[in-house]
Order: C-alpha cells, then sequence, then structure tokens
C-alpha cells in the first residue's frame, strides 16, 4: 500500500490524457472581444434572427408551466410523441421505443461511446468532420481512423484497406450521413448500404449524426440506415432541436433499436438522471402547436437562397482558384484552395482575416490530423445575401494577398 | 483482423457490465399505476406543493426570454454570480472560477468519476448512502469500498483498517456530509478534518455531495472541506438546485480549485456542450428576484414541523421497537429497526406496504451490498403533518404484523 504523500501529482484517470479542447470552438474565441465589423461564417449554430424567439418566448410564458419535478430517464412522453410525429412527417417513421431524449446530439455521442468504445478500440471517422465528435472518442480512449472524403461523403470503398491496415476492427464507425459537417455533402444510398455490410461484417456499430437532414433545399432524401437495415441494433441514430429549433435548449434525442434502449437509460440514468423537463415541454409544446413546422418553412428558403448567394459570390470572386462544395440543405459548405491560392495556410490567416472582418474555420480544425490546410468551412446560413457577398470579398482580400505575399517571399 | 460476422453479439465495451439501474428509483416504481391512497415517505424529491412553481412559471414567462443560443461549456456568467452569491450568503463563499454548471448534482459526480477513476480503482462510498452515485462510480470500472456511519455519519477512523485490508489506498471517497441522503446525518468538523488527512495520505480526491446543506434547521453549520482545506484540488464538490429549488430543472454546479476547471470543462464540452441556457438564466434570474431566499425562508420551517411530527409519530408509535435518526435538516431520516421487529425484511415487505396505503425506500436500497435489511428511509419533508402522522400509522401495522406473522411461523 503506498502511504507516501503530500506531493504526489493529482491522481488523474489515464483518460484525462485525452482529453482535448475544441478546436472548432477555440477558433471562433478569437472573435471575442473584437468589436470591429466581422462577416461571421464561422458559426455552426443558426444566426439569432434563424431562431424563432418570439414563439419560443411566447410557449414559455403559456405552455410550459409547472413541471418542474424529476422526469423519466427516456424523456417526457409527451416530447417522443412529438418525436416519433416529426420523424412521420419527414418520411423516416421511428417509433416512441426507440427514443431516448437527451441534451443534446453531444450527449448521444457520449452515450454512444459509453456503450461501445473500449480504450484502445478503433473508432473510424470522416476527414473532414465535426472534431468535438472526435473528443468525445478520445475521452473513452479510441484510436482513430480518418478516413476519406469526397463529394459524395464518405468514401466506403475505401475503409477495408484502411482496415486492413490498421491492424484492427473497427469498433465504431462515426458519420454525419447528410449534409455534412463541415463539407456539406451527403452519402447517397449506395454508399449507406455498403458501409451497413462493412459494419456488420467487423461487428462494428454506426453511429450516425444528423443535425440538418431535415434541412433539405432540393433533391430526394436519401434512406436512412434504419430504413435500409430496420432495428439494426448496431445503428445508433443520434438527433438534436440545435439547428432546426435552438441550441441552448440542450434538447435531441437517440433513436436506437429497443435491444439498447435500457442500456442507454442505465446509462443516462448515471450521468445525469433526466433532461431538463420544462425543456422538453417547451419542445413538445412548441411543436404541438405546429410552430416547428412554420419555423422550417420560414428558414429552409432562406437558407437555400444564401447557400445561392454564396455559392454564386465564391464562383465569381474566385473562378478556378476555389472549388466549393454544393450543398443540398444544411449550413456548411467546404472550399478547398487551388492554383495560386493553394499554398495558403487556412489556420495561420484567421487571425488576419479577423482583423480583415472576414470569420471562418480553417480546414485543421476537421482533422484530427492536422489535415486540410488549404480548406476551410464557410457556414452560408447565418448571414444575410448582400453580407455574404461583403464576406466573399474579404475573405478574397485575405486569401490572394496570403498568395502574394507567399508568392513575393 | 477478425472478419467472421452476423453472429456476434453486440460489441459492447466492457464498462456496460457494470451497468446497475438505480435500485432506489426502481423501489418508487412499485408506486405507478396504483390508484389507492398512499401516504408517500418514499421521495426524495421536494413535494409538488414545495416546489415554488407559480413564480418559476413567472419568471419563465417574464424575464427568460431570447437566450436561446449555445452557452459557454463553463456556465452563464449570470448564474455563476448568483451561485456565488448564495455561498456567500450561506456562509460558505467561493469564487466565480471555482465555478463550473452542471446538469444537476448527477453529472457532477458523473464528471468528478471521469476525471479520477480508473477501472478497478477502489472508491470508498458510505453505508448506507446514495446508491445512484455508487452507480455512476461502477459505470467507471469503480470496486467499491462501503464504510461504516453512525450518528455522526462516515467513520472516518474504520477507514485505515478497512483500506489496509482492501490491499490498495482509494483514489476517490464519495460522501454526502451534511443531513445525509438516507440517514439524516451530519459529519462533524473533526470528522472532516481526519477525512482531509486520510485523503492526503492516500492521493485520494473527496467528492462531496451536498443537495440539503443550505435546508438547516437548527444548530451550527459545519464547516466545507474547502473551509478546511481551501483550493485543495483534491475536493471536488458537487451541488444542485434540485433539492432546494426544482429537480426537474436539472441545474446544479461544481465547486473545485481553479486547477481542475478546465479539465471539466474539456470534459463537459465532450459530454453535452453546455447546460441548457433557458435554465440557467431562470435559476439565476429567479434568485436575482430575491424568489429563492423567500422559498427557503417558507419551506424550511415547514420541513422543520415535519420533521418534529415525524420523529414525535415515531417514538409514540414504536417506542424503543424502532430508533430513528435525528436528522438537523435535509429530507430523509433513517429508522432501524429493534427488538420484535429486528427480522422484519423491509425490502421485502415494500408490496404489503404499497397495498396498505405506506411508500417508503428499503434500507438494502440503499448498499451495494443489499445490507441494512431491518432498516428504511422515510422522507419526512414531502407530507403535511396530518399526513405524516396517517402514515407512520399505517407503517407501523404494517411492520407489526410482519413481525407476527414471522414470529407464528
Amino acid at each position: 500500500m503506498n502511504e507516501s504523500s503530500t506531493a504526489n501529482a493529482l491522481p488523474l484517470a489515464h483518460r484525462t490524457g485525452n482529453f482535448v479542447g475544441s478546436v472548432i470552438d477555440s477558433s471562433t474565441t478569437l472573435l471575442a472581444g473584437r468589436t470591429h465589423d466581422i462577416v461571421k461564417f464561422a458559426m455552426g449554430a443558426p444566426g439569432e434572427d434563424l431562431i424563432p424567439v418570439e414563439q419560443l418566448d411566447e410557449i414559455s410564458g403559456r405552455y410550459s408551466k409547472g413541471r418542474f419535478d424529476y422526469g423519466e430517464t427516456a424523456g417526457e412522453p409527451a416530447l417522443i410523441e412529438q418525436i416519433v410525429a416529426l420523424t412521420e412527417a419527414h418520411g423516416f417513421p421511428t417509433a416512441d421505443d426507440r427514443i431516448v431524449v437527451t441534451g443534446g446530439a453531444m450527449q448521444g455521442l457520449d452515450i454512444a461511446c459509453k456503450l461501445f468504445v473500449n480504450p484502445g478500440d478503433l473508432v473510424v471517422v470522416e476527414g473532414p468532420t465535426y472534431t468535438n465528435a472526435n473528443a468525445t472518442a478520445l475521452s473513452y480512449g479510441a484510436r482513430l481512423l480518418e478516413a476519406p472524403t469526397d463529394e459524395h461523403g464518405l468514401v466506403v470503398d475505401a475503409l477495408p484497406d484502411l482496415v486492413r491496415f490498421a491492424g484492427a476492427t473497427p469498433k465504431l464507425i462515426y458519420c454525419i450521413p447528410n449534409f455534412q459537417n463541415p463539407s456539406g455533402t451527403t452519402m447517397p444510398a449506395h454508399r449507406r448500404e455498403r458501409l451497413l455490410e462493412l459494419a456488420e461484417r467487423w461487428n462494428a456499430v454506426i453511429v450516425d449524426d444528423d443535425p440538418y437532414g431535415v434541412l433539405r433545399f432540393e433533391g430526394e432524401r436519401q434512406p436512412t440506415f434504419h430504413e435500409l437495415s430496420p432495428n439494426n441494433p448496431r445503428i445508433v441514430s443520434t438527433r438534436t432541436f440545435s439547428k432546426i429549433l435552438a441550441p441552448g435548449l440542450r434538447v435531441g434525442w437517440l433513436d436506437v433499436s429497443p435491444e439498447i434502449t435500457p442500456l442507454i437509460v442505465a446509462a443516462k440514468q448515471a450521468m445525469d438522471t433526466c433532461t431538463s423537463v420544462p425543456m422538453q415541454h417547451l419542445v413538445s409544446d412548441f411543436m404541438r402547436a405546429g410552430y416547428l413546422d412554420e419555423h422550417l418553412g420560414r428558414v429552409i428558403p432562406m437558407y437555400r437562397e444564401r447557400r445561392d448567394r454564396m455559392r454564386a459570390a465564391l464562383a465569381d470572386t474566385f473562378g478556378n482558384d476555389a472549388v466549393a462544395t454544393d450543398p443540398s440543405g444544411g449550413f456548411f459548405l467546404w472550399l478547398a484552395l487551388k492554383n495560386q491560392l493553394s499554398q495558403v495556410d487556412t489556420e495561420a490567416l484567421v487571425p488576419d482575416a479577423i482583423d480583415a472582418g472576414v470569420a471562418y474555420i480553417p480546414g485543421p480544425a476537421f482533422s484530427t490530423r492536422g489535415d486540410f490546410r488549404n480548406a476551410l468551412r464557410l457556414c452560408f446560413a447565418t448571414n444575410e445575401p448582400a453580407r455574404i457577398d461583403e464576406g466573399v470579398r474579404r475573405l478574397s482580400d485575405v486569401l490572394y494577398r496570403a498568395a502574394g505575399e507567399r508568392g513575393a517571399a
């Protein structure tokens, strides 16, 4: 027994060595305290004007009353009913025994990792991806395998060779199949089917994160993993109201095979007992009043117009010097720099860009390996069309100036 | 590489084998669907009439408006300010750089275990204790060491021998120092000091859970661990508004040395991004309006009266056949059965008690080992005095009948 003392280091668990902050968030903290005019393409949340504040306030003051006691860990039945109705209305019906309400999609990811990731397990992630999810997997001791993506999302056929090279089969495959963050791309049905085959072969779990799926501007919805493989317990779908309603509510849900809901409830009970009861009723009352449909009917055309405006401005301004993805929904597009811009370091350039009045998230923030130094994420959803033009103009000034200085150096 | 397939068991992480449900909650689920008159001594939450619903509704409709965006992971500054003011008003001042807002005390426990517990680590818990916390420690692979308690809480001087016998020093010591759940007992200062010495010697962390501390009816406040050892990074204090305001809000806080707040923020960021922003503002606006002080001024004398009534009813009814603890605050007392009642199995008797119209939580629900079969927890806080008398009468009927049947068998 060790009875030595005092000068000991804090007895931290090994996993704390794997804690990483959010690189995405730290890219936006540079904005704090800056008071000059900045066109903000950096954010991943609906703009202030795109959160239905008035109606949320109205519901807060009117409906969501008197429900301040503990709720069931699986979620308030009234909210679960509305969630099921939402999935039916959008063509991917689920069932109430598949739902566990969470404190947002991030808690869904945390629970998925808690259920399936042992220290040392291989976890496949997309490159680029939402690296805050990588941080969650790392906090459970995952080894990350960053797999390539193209204009159709995850390059699923690349996985068998990558996995062979890694020398271990993956335990979990994390993907954002619709309007991916940061690329805006969507995986077609045949890639989803192939991914299901591989997951089956490897006995791996697919964690399917879809915060933007219902924000579709055009084209056909691709089938969910659940539609392709009903009630498969190796599919964990994490969902949220953050992007379609408001992120500060911290309400989301897991949609999983009823086979694993008891484990999820046991995990969540030991994590936070239940999700905020008034917030659950706020969301369900908001939906029952028809306000969510109304809100989506208002914002989707706005987001579509803004995407069009940004793509047009980028094409006009950069020509062949930058290639943007072509998202049919969601918040983001991904800009890859080419030709004379191809050597620009988007991460190093962030402070200059902020000085010049434009904010973006640099490519390396979306890669565990720090890849994508010559790419960046732009959120088209939060700025009005005229501001988008102005922001792209400022971005082009900064990028070409950096390329020129580089050329001159 | 394992390319075998299909018939594989779900690839669950090892830790899921340690998931246990809440034995406390499962004792109350027996109540669901029962429609006859039951005096509920089982609950651990303020009664419906003891949540300031009207004022919470008023604040929901009036103040907490328009704050639906993401918040800082550490918590909303407005709430942190009110938390610091609360601790100052109650004589145990903290500082804003020591606070991280959580989704209730349970999330604080989850984060503490995430930071400090490796699989196989020894965690000391009190017996009896709030076993939902044990479940959290188990979910990180802890080995639990249940230490004895007496009328002054944890018997700290018993720890060195227990630890020696366990063959490993503890990594974490979980205690509820004030008005303990379930016993209602309070640890005096000298035991707290001794526990700090032992934690220092063992390089262990004290996790101090204090949901009831400000609900003091009489007598002197005992010093907090932080007062006895300022800014000691081995003290993690988890706090909540659940018992002093309303549990469904899911708002609490960690009070820790600023040395470890960055790790806590990193952990929480990968768990749920932040705690519900409207809920944080609801609580802070409620406090700023002076409503929490007002509420505490109203309920503390009510709880005191109810404790007195329950202790009197128990003494009148059971005489020496049952010994109740004498809590000077909080919600609970602990009833140990003696003499002719000493062989009654309180767990087996729960369905009969519910049939007879009285609900309690049996002793074994508070022990990882299933101890305390001849004891039970009574919540005195949720029922009006006349109902308390009626409930104790029903309890005595059930217990003496069980003892008689046992005697006759």
